[in-house]
């Protein structure tokens, strides 16, 4: 495991653990998101609001690659939503997908980050 | 940029030239694609049908993770539908979006493929 993928596995850790106050040891003051400038702030918010999206939410790392200043994860998540979800209400139900994403560091803490979840599976479960 | 790296651009450019007799070069004769054991035959059968449905298809490497048998890679498209793409009729306009995907290789071939499309990016230029 090089340096990078230890790092990430411990920020995956921070996020599991809801343990939000050292998440700037892990996350840029100035990171980036989808090509939003959320920043520490609007990162920690974004978070926070996919918990009370899935209240048992669960980062699982399926597949890592570390390479350079980039970290690409692909994460399976089973949740069960407590608020919409793209539109759909909750129905009680757990749903399961996947989220491949990629994160560029700068500095030992993530900068940027390109995120693309699998909505197809999300809407083929929470749709009536 | 290590073997991996290298075999993967290799891969890449043969998409790009719609070069499909050396596709089992780099794919492998069992291949499987989000769970779907496609085989040689079933992924050379998805490309050409991702090229009917965009002519224009061109696969643009943006971001490249290699790191042992896996390689991650986000892929920019820069399209114009010929056919419906997720429900959505060709409106002639040229579409963007991204996919990030990871591939792991068996004995320097592309075993096994999972995939995310930015479904949603396609909706917000399709829908009316």
């Amino acid at each position: 495991m090089t340096g990078l993928a230890a790092r990430y596995r411990a920020y995956i850790d921070c996020l599991n653990r809801r343990d939000w106050d050292p998440l700037g040891d892990h996350v840029a003051a100035d990171a980036v998101h989808n090509g939003r400038p959320l920043g520490l702030s609007g990162y920690r918010a974004m978070l926070e609001n996919d918990v009370a999206t899935f209240p048992d939410l669960h980062f699982d790392i399926a597949l890592l690659a570390a390479d350079g200043d980039l970290v690409a994860s692909r994460l399976d998540f089973r949740v069960t939503p407590a608020l919409p979800v793209v539109g759909f209400a909750p129905t009680g139900a757990t749903i399961t997908f996947s989220e491949n994403v990629f994160y560029r560091f700068h500095d030992g803490r993530i900068g940027e980050v390109w995120s693309v979840i699998d909505r197809a599976a999300i809407e083929r479960q929470l749709a009536h």
